[in-house]
């Protein structure tokens, strides 16, 4: 296991802010750890269905969830907002690992960092496949930096 | 039990967006019920909060929730946003009941309207005491309507 | 608005216990009033999945919650667990309205108590529809007390 | 990022069983990559609890979460039950590392495997600190394997 470092902003092609919520705080007034990885969920979801790559219901493939992990820097709160950076950090045949960086909206470095591995598989087999091009075309637009 | 109506924008003074998160659908692929509390709670807290009439850890009195209910009239789905109105329906001695008006973004009736009963206690005792002065002004700049 | 008295366990005819998380209490220490839904939904939906009369991805009818509502009278609080008590309080042509008390392990008062009103629709009209004779026998026999 | 491979009841001194949730259910049917967390951090928290070292509002040093990952290898769907399995995999001088496995009640084989780094604290400074005698008892009682 090794720790990541925190990140920066203009490594992510791809953002979305998240409000906090009132039971994301837990006992010790802050967000706790298990609702980062929601908050990676969203960011990756919203990206595949707003690029129209995610068919929940029809699509010929699915992406099973195989591996995610999370390094915590730096607390977050209710009410603040969450700035969610998205960006691939490995492309392969049929898999992708996104990486997610989790920003305060006034500062540059993260305050969490992880990743989330998705494999695809044949809804129907379930069985290894690979990924459907407009897919993959949406996942390569992630794979170099943005402008923060 | 008698059922709501949907009401519009106008009724409520306060409004905070949410973004839905992918754990919010269920499995029919709509936000579930449950989840709509946690936007509840989240405007009401979000509100106090800003208002500089939340002390969580020092607060000499608490709102202990009494009551809550939701008549739910459409569905939401991620990964839309949920514009959350609040306003205060009734404001007792030492309670105050909430309602609040799930809209869509681009949409002026509530798809879901609910309410959200508090009690205050002394933090100390846990008996029922009076509002203390900056709530209730806080309070009482929601009991009438907004612009939308 | 009229508050529910607490209820004894022998009104309801159907139990389901549940571990609380340690994510289900808030900054004050306590089961989120939130997360009381959360209960309720799993006991009614564990009830028709165990009795055979739910089918997710086939039924030709569909559930919609359309009204929930719950008194909170006592805390919970994590690690502890939960008793959920299921009873059909009213059951229509094609609604069904439950109740649901919740109960800490060693006591006969619940601490909560909250009903869950269920319209079921055509999956592909979305019209109002009759109950299937299935569901309705189940629902039926939550109809009367049990022996607590 | 190394992929761990699914472990044995055995390796587990403690277990702790869950009650899955309706909502635990994504729009797949099985229950969401981020919900596995709230059982590793329900099953840790449960320890503590009950083995009486942990203080949630009055302790001298507070644990902080500085890592978290999960391997996910076979779905866990609503409403089946879930048994936490708890080891600590390493034991340092100010931080602790658990390892959970997930089991189905049925099942010698973990679904999912993760691991949660703790890292003490001293409540006032936030600085990194020993950790104290009785916490470290219990911890030490987690780094052999269980009967299964």
């Amino acid at each position: 296991m090794t720790r990541r470092e925190p990140t920066k902003r203009e490594l992510y092609p791809h953002f979305l802010q998240l409000q906090t919520r009132w039971m994301d705080n837990d006992v010790y007034g802050h967000v706790n750890n298990v609702i980062y990885y929601s908050y990676f969920d969203t960011v990756v979801n919203e990206y595949l269905i707003s690029s129209g790559v995610l068919d929940i219901s029809g699509g010929e493939v699915i992406g099973l969830v195989a591996h995610t992990e999370c390094d915590y820097f730096a607390p977050l709160s209710f009410p603040q907002k969450v700035d969610a950076g998205l960006r691939v950090e490995r492309l392969g045949g049929s898999s992708v690992t996104y990486e997610i960086g989790l920003f305060d909206p006034g500062s540059d470095e993260a305050v969490a960092v992880g990743s989330f591995v998705h494999v695809y598989v044949d809804r129907e087999t379930r069985r290894s496949t690979g990924l459907p091009a407009p897919l993959r075309e949406a996942l390569e637009r992630l794979t170099t930096g943005g402008t923060g």
